[in-house]
């Protein structure tokens, strides 16, 4: 069985979501669950849940709380107590097989940097992040906010690291691996993509070219490779859109007598709808590149979000994701030296 | 009365909603329209409109057509009669006050520069797109894909220009001025929008700094600066994923016998709600910076995309927004020739 820590203080409304998660995933999955914080908030929270003391559930005291505020660079050399740090040396020192965490996502991944190390090969840790397309299997976008002016290697590293990530959790076959541009014909982009598409084209990927922003639900590909300013863009404006849509709908439902009728009449077909929209049902996204299992979630995770993302850390971990992009890296390094030298 | 001359030979459907757009402009709006293509086949097109004789169209022949695929830079050498540079021309000659074209971008780019030359003081046009926000007043992202690999310099004309534009055809009093990034604080972003917010927030305007994606549609900002591959990203995937809710919301209402009724009876509600969500109502994006009106659209455009355009064409004709601009430019070079000139 595997365990998993999951830092309890760092969501915008933590400890509730975090500790309610942990408990659903201890009830529903096969895994152990560390719950990292402050002791007696944690205890206090947990007793609000029935019979949680049958549950394999533990708590791990952890003094200090990283706030959203925080400057990633100062909680490396001040909070060193904090409840991501605990979680991360927990994986560090072979107690957890991943971590989950909907803290400050820079300063989750600079102390998973610094505790877990970095997999020999990789210059930089990538977030990538699991989206829904209308093909019903998600599709990855590697990076969305780790890393701003990215260099061709660094995406050609994203590439691999997306691919083995895809076939490992995703079961996909050979991923459709696009990178994101602004045509599909190979001379539009900027100088990175155009640059990055020569590097990644020499790799042992089912490299498809240029992806557009309209594809990205498409399902055209499987993983989307981009600088993380990009990607974090094109992240938060679907959030963002999401959201309006939700109160357009809303308010036009709320229209005319007829429409409401309709609206109570249609309001599974809503919560479908809401359902397939939402980030929560697919668990955070895995910085993929440290030496450890790490999903990150979104500050306003609920508990839903948090408990697949135990689900997602322990797919991680039971497949060997990390192991993987490590054996690939290694061959890519001694079959392009100069690339990897570059 | 204005006269606009409209490109009917280039979007995806042309001539047909480039004619049946114009009709009903004509019919609706104190306009004139010229329309620019092969004469047979717009008299033919035109001809299946009732009474279009008596409406202010006249024909302009061009005998050529520039195609999506065909490369601008090719098409500025090759194709001197086509549809769109007979339309440029037009302008630049004073036979029309703006064009409209649902044509291949790059190519309505290439050749507006080249025969309406730019506004002095501005390096590189820029593609302003206005979008709806949850405030009800649209706002607008600059750039969405004329120029890649911007400098800050550019980034700072371009909050000019947008500016201008939002004060003269939107009527915003004192707009708000963002720059896309990826975190409110002035220490996220990348070395260009770290850069660039150093420039604009010397300018005269109402600068708020950074602002997020998911900000793009709350109204946040009335002007949202950015690199053109950003802005472009930003724009497609936002449309994609305007198609697969509208997909995923058939799908969900089409589950259930109950969902089938509501789907009926919200029906208007959802009608309401799509016409909120359609670039059409829009009308096109002004590219800033040329001397002269050129409003390009979607390339699937249909007849009210085009008798928007002609409305906004129309619109930043008598509103003088190039002249505003160019005076702007002016006053900011007079004041800022450093900047200006670096």
């Amino acid at each position: 069985m595997l365990t998993i820590a999951v830092d309890a203080m760092g969501g915008d409304h933590a400890p509730i979501p975090e500790v309610q998660g942990s408990v659903a995933a201890a009830r529903t999955q096969d895994v152990n669950v560390l719950l990292v914080g402050k002791e007696d908030v944690l205890r206090a929270e947990l007793s609000r849940h029935d019979g949680w003391k049958k549950l394999p559930i533990e708590i791990v005291h952890a003094s200090e709380v990283v706030t959203m505020e925080d400057n990633p660079a100062k909680v490396l050399r001040t909070k060193r107590d904090s409840s991501i740090r605990v979680a991360a040396r927990l994986v560090r020192d072979g107690h957890a097989d991943g971590l989950v965490s909907a803290g400050n996502t820079g300063a989750v991944m600079a102390i998973a940097k610094t505790v877990l190390g970095m997999i020999p090969g990789v210059d930089r840790p990538a977030l990538a992040n699991p989206f829904p397309t209308i093909q019903g299997k998600p599709a990855v976008l590697i990076d969305v906010g780790a890393n701003v002016d990215s260099s061709p290697r660094m995406l050609s590293q994203f590439a691999l690291m997306g691919d083995v990530y895809s076939r490992l959790v995703f079961h996909t076959e050979s991923p459709k691996v696009g990178i994101l541009s602004i045509g599909e014909e190979e001379h539009k982009g900027n100088e990175l993509t155009k640059a990055a598409s020569q590097f990644i084209r020499t790799l042992p990927l089912n490299f498809i070219g240029n992806v557009e922003g309209r594809d990205l639900y498409t399902g055209h590909a499987d993983v989307i490779v981009c600088d993380g300013f990009v990607g974090n863009v094109a992240l938060k404006v679907s959030e963002g859109l999401v959201e309006i849509i939700k109160h357009l709908l809303k308010e036009s439902f709320e229209s005319t007598v007829a429409s409401k009728i309709g609206y109570v009449l249609s309001r599974q077909a809503l919560k479908d709808f809401r359902k397939r929209m939402d980030y929560s049902e697919y668990g955070g996204a895995p910085l993929l590149g440290v030496k450890g299992v790490v999903i990150i979630c979104h500050g306003r995770s609920n508990d839903n979000a948090i408990r697949n993302a135990i689900r997602v850390a322990t797919e991680s971990a039971s497949e060997r994701v990390n192991a993987r992009i490590e054996s690939e890296i290694a061959r890519w390094q001694s079959e392009n030296g100069q690339i990897a030298a570059g």
